[in-house]
């Protein structure tokens, strides 16, 4: 009997219903720029008009291993979400505006179901941040993922006018360092999260911790990544900020991304104090996770900083508590010894 | 004792190690319009001077289970080009220069000097075709993957003046079919060769079948992609060539391709005759896998289709054959029934 690609355990009607499902998903997302029905083999998108010496911004991400919550739970349609907050906010932290979005799905088996429902989320995400979701890959790779498991990968180009990028390089000593609230872990430091709220401490999802405010645990957990790009609109189109550096609060805490905007010499001296969601304590305690380590892997709460100069703090906060904001003095921009390791210059006052 | 994130199965030091790695093979993919040191969470890259109305082309794609054939094999250092020839190659068949990658590297546990070897095989690509390598993540997924085992995606991006792209509107019956040689598979069609030459021949990496020149079937495997960039650039830069349509030879083969650049009504008749690369015969005599099957799976020693007026064919054959190609008269465009499946449209001469 002759062998097929089908008997090989890749199913290519499988993979043209998803493509077909996802049509209408993408086409939600389209923006005036993209070029529709041009050629078969990549996504065309035009720039937006009065650019001045436009640069393209692009980074690729993916979203760890939340996935597994997503595997647990059975609850597909908001880890695509997940996936372009984290590639779009980083982008934006240079104070581009997102254009495109690309996804990669790989898979065992491809189940048209959950491939939908994970596009859905991401489509939902480029919608809210206004980029086109341009394109992407679904791959089914035979004997290479556990049944009913995937990987997700985000590509994420934004543009940005060359005289208006946000590089960290004018932060001087003394700028006000202003957080925005995460809505929880986002999508870092679930492997550590995991081992302590499942393994450790025998959690199941459908269980409803104290201080969770009654939402299970795999509500908590699947909580999607916060989207900063309306923020960084309002913040730089404003005119009267000096928005001087940026930072995605990602794996590595704020010791492990603020020193990634400021120059050498210079660090962040953390005073404020704000009330992190209990699924940080709840980690911490369960554990126990020393404080270092809680710092360095999670968002313990910030989600995204801005760093301004102090005479522009008011003003910042204001433009962030018109978008219906809390936002957090967290602290300020200190002389360090240039010397001084790179997550070693976020200093906690008293710490 | 407390948990800390490297215990969760996560090593940081590892990440960073690999990072320090990856940095001077990144360096040498520099372009002029890349940005160095610009931010830390994004990769920045102007557009080229010169371009009328730049439309951005952009293109994701992974590599398949010829991930497969690396885990077996242990040769890491060519799948990466794989994975840039599967992207860009999409990317020019717009008539686009490439202008930048980024990749995504997911595994379960980090192995640096596997890391490192892939990201070689990315920029090695990379420089062949003169295109940055922008950004990628490393994900380690504890759990996600086999022992040894990753994925991988790409993404390409690049950039057309608007009235120089090519996509297939024009394409009219009696325009003649290019083709340009692959090496062999590429990087389709894995799972089904897999199948066949690993699992029902029960063929080992190191065997050399006859017919092979002498290679093993693990080198004959693991081929790396042919990048057509270059073809691509020389045939549009040309000024005398009218290149309509052009199409890069993937999963599906020639029927699965070629029709996605070809204006309803229109299809392609193949007469011509080639030289296939001796591992689709192996494979087509060892399963037996039908011809109709190899067709609409394999490349088939096609890699790049090429769409001209018939009067230009003499002419973009000699651009061809002074990249020191052998192009291969495919045949011509026909008209079809605009109701003819997708697949239909390329019909076999005598078949």
């Amino acid at each position: 009997m002759a062998i097929t690609y089908r008997k090989a355990g890749v199913d290519i009607d499988a993979g043209d219903e998803l493509v077909e499902r996802i049509k209408p998903l993408a086409r939600a997302t389209r923006i005036a720029e993209v070029m529709e029905d041009v050629g078969g083999f990549a996504g065309m998108c035009r720039l937006p008009s009065g650019l001045e010496d436009p640069v393209l911004v692009s980074g690729t991400d993916g979203v760890g291993t939340k996935l597994k919550v997503a595997f647990l739970t059975g609850v597909h349609d908001t880890i695509g979400f997940d996936l372009v907050g984290m590639c779009v906010n980083d982008v934006v932290t240079t104070g581009a505006r997102p254009l495109f979005f690309l996804d990669y799905f790989g898979t065992g088996k491809l189940h048209v179901d959950v491939g939908e429902a994970v596009v859905r989320g991401i489509a939902n995400a480029c919608k809210e941040v206004g980029c086109a979701l341009l394109g992407g890959e679904t791959a089914e790779l035979p004997g290479m993922y556990a049944e009913g498991e995937y990987d997700l990968a985000g590509f994420a180009v934004g543009v940005v006018s060359r005289k208006n990028i946000v590089d960290g390089k004018r932060v001087a000593a003394g700028d006000a360092v202003i957080g925005i609230a995460s809505s929880g872990l986002h999508s870092n430091g679930y492997s550590l999260a995991r081992h302590v709220l499942l393994e450790t401490m025998h959690l199941a999802p459908s269980d409803t911790p104290e201080g969770l405010g009654g939402a299970t645990l795999a509500e908590a957990l699947l909580r999607p990544t916060r989207l900063y790009a309306r923020h960084v609109a309002a913040l730089t189109s404003d005119g009267g900020i000096d928005v001087r550096a940026m930072s995605h609060i990602t794996g590595g805490g704020l010791p492990g991304n603020l020193p990634r905007v400021l120059p050498d010499g210079l660090g962040v001296r953390i005073d404020g104090t704000w009330t992190r969601p209990a699924i940080f304590d709840l980690i911490a305690q369960g554990g126990p996770v020393e404080e270092k380590e809680m710092r360095r892997t999670f968002n313990l709460g910030i989600g995204f900083v801005v760093i301004v100069p102090a005479g522009h703090a008011a003003r910042a906060t204001a433009v962030l508590r018109e978008l219906g904001e809390e936002p957090i003095a967290l602290g300020e921009v200190v002389p360090v010894d240039p010397q001084t390791p790179f997550e070693e210059r976020v200093l906690w006052q008293g710490a």
